[in-house]
């Protein structure tokens, strides 16, 4: 490993480069292969890697897009606000076609749009400047959300203890710490020596390319093993705590996460296992009563059937059942860690107390 | 397809051609990417196939080597009993170290040496006549075991049910039917329509090479899905009753099978599906008092890691968990189905009741 070579270790997943005005990201289509961190300067270069997911993950994409986003208008050559928005606008819509479904895509542009707007009677220096504050500011406010779940995460666990995961909730979806994992990682710099199981995650392998991969690479005792062994591992005794990302909570705490969650917790609830799902509250969604309100996505079966697009591993022509998620009912949760607090049954009445609290901020 | 091409509908994954003078098997190296039948005449080839896993599962095994001894028995020149005996006993013992652990080949054989012995004062001829007619037998019995737990399971169910399964408990380890594929297939010949789901069973995915090749074949209605998938699956709706092999199953009822058995159980409980293990009465040891006194074989980590020796799935170095077989505990299994009838709990005294009827035959 040459001097300078950076890993995992020291670069967080999306960062802003200031000595090369470049959108620094770890380049996720390599991994677990190699550990290769990009520097795009370019919008061209920035929509590649948001299209190609390079970067992936709804915080990253929407951290990675308020930086590109400054660092396009950086390139702005206007002498006068109205042409310096037009550029930004083409800028702005040409990033959001990256991905078309993000949200933090979207969000994070017009988060910046409102900076430009708010800065209209400033030079295009300060506009330009204003970017690159609000740019950190949303990097930052990831990354502390990340760590408050994080430490309310971990007064639910002592040192020693085995956690068990499922898909990536990890660092590589966000900047830092990510949302499961961010006990893990804080617990790392306490010396609390977790052993930490990985679900490798089915079809798409998260847990055994992502969450296996971000943890060993930055030192944690990380133990890989298939979505159909952790019961095993739990009969075993090796699991204290089961900590799982989430992609929307409706208001009752039933929880929409990777395919195989539930599965995950019928086995925690068996074993007397305390069942964590860390949910930053922007994915809480009273609007949705139910889990059975949640639409669940199919996706295509060559996930299922066509090991990497290299050899196909079933017959030819079989039916697939593919849901990307899985609803866990809100009683075999035993809480839901945001980061204003951990949130117990009766669920809604506890989400309404720590919104309570986020609007008091 | 040519005209006389056969498929696993015409053939049996094991049978005695006779005009060949041939061991036929499905050649199961080669699933699910095309259907080759071997005929396999010298004790070299059938030494080969067993050892490569052309041929595998315990039952089918056996029936290839009663088979693949008579036929080396057949090639035997030998004026009187002793020499035949002396050459009989090289076979078997050549035989018998294509797979060192496989405990239905070695019965087989010693059973093809009882033959022998037994007639050792007819003639040669006689005697490999009397070895065609045992290797007959010995594949008899194990279609008419399966035939009849597919009779007993079918009792269960009723047409239109949806079906899952997990790993392959299927004709491709037996002879015919199978095991826990066995009322499937009858309630085929049957009309029944049944719906099958088909857990793909990481790591060696023999649910999806196996088992939802050999059902599409013989041209059951069935859906392959990721073992994460099985409890949205049932929570869908879709699933009406669970049938799994199994590797052993304690005097209480408690059954290791392949990894992940447990947690499809667990599913099952929650949704109120039955759970039924498909066991022939060789694989209830009485013995073993409870799961907690079955080994649990830990297998090589690369089944996880490397998907098919092809491409690294995981970082370089991490560790892994890769259990053969869980244990489902007895309370998560709504009966067992032996050829001999279902048991349902208390287990010990039903398998006393199904060892007598076994007795008085």
């Amino acid at each position: 490993m040459s001097e300078k070579m950076k890993t995992i270790m020291d670069y967080d997943t999306v960062a802003l480069d200031e000595e090369r005005h470049a959108l620094a990201i770890i380049d996720q289509t390599q991994l677990p292969y190699r550990t290769e961190i990009l520097y795009l300067t370019t919008q061209k270069e920035i929509w590649n890697a948001i299209y190609l997911l390079q970067v992936r993950g709804a915080p990253a994409i929407g951290v990675s897009a308020a930086i590109g986003i400054y660092l396009a208008a950086r390139e702005i050559q206007a002498d006068h606000f109205e042409e310096f928005y037009r550029q930004f606008q083409e800028a702005k819509d040409y990033l959001d076609s990256s991905r078309p479904t993000a949200v933090n895509l979207s969000w994070a542009l017009k988060r910046q749009e409102q900076v430009v707007l708010a800065n209209r009677e400033r030079s295009v220096p300060e506009i330009v400047e204003a970017l690159h504050q609000e740019a950190l500011n949303i990097r930052e406010e990831d990354i502390r959300v990340c760590r408050a779940i994080g430490e309310n995460g971990l007064t639910l666990v002592k040192p020693g203890d085995g956690l068990l995961t499922h898909c990536n909730a990890g660092k590589l979806a966000a900047v830092k710490y990510g949302t499961a994992t961010a006990p893990m990682y804080l617990g790392q710099e306490r010396g609390y020596g977790f052993r930490i199981y990985a679900d490798e995650t089915r079809p798409l392998l998260q847990g055994a390319r992502l969450t296996a991969y971000e943890l060993q690479e930055s030192g944690l005792d990380v133990t890989l093993l298939c979505d159909n062994m952790s019961a095993a591992a739990m009969r075993n005794g090796w699991i204290n705590a089961v900590f799982v990302g989430c992609d929307r909570v409706a208001a009752n705490g039933d929880t929409a996460n990777k395919i195989g969650t539930s599965l995950v917790a019928l086995a925690a609830k068996r074993y007397h296992i305390p069942f964590y799902v860390c949910a930053p509250t922007s994915t809480i969604d009273m609007e949705t009563a139910t889990g059975g309100d949640i639409h669940i996505e199919q996706r295509k079966d060559y996930e299922v059937t066509e090991m990497w697009y290299e050899r196909r591993m079933a017959p030819e022509g079989v039916k697939v059942f593919n849901p990307a998620f899985d609803v866990t009912d809100n009683d075999l949760i035993t809480g839901i860690v945001t980061e204003y607090g951990v949130a117990k049954a009766p669920y809604k009445e506890a989400f309404e107390e720590i919104f309570r609290k986020k609007m008091k901020e």
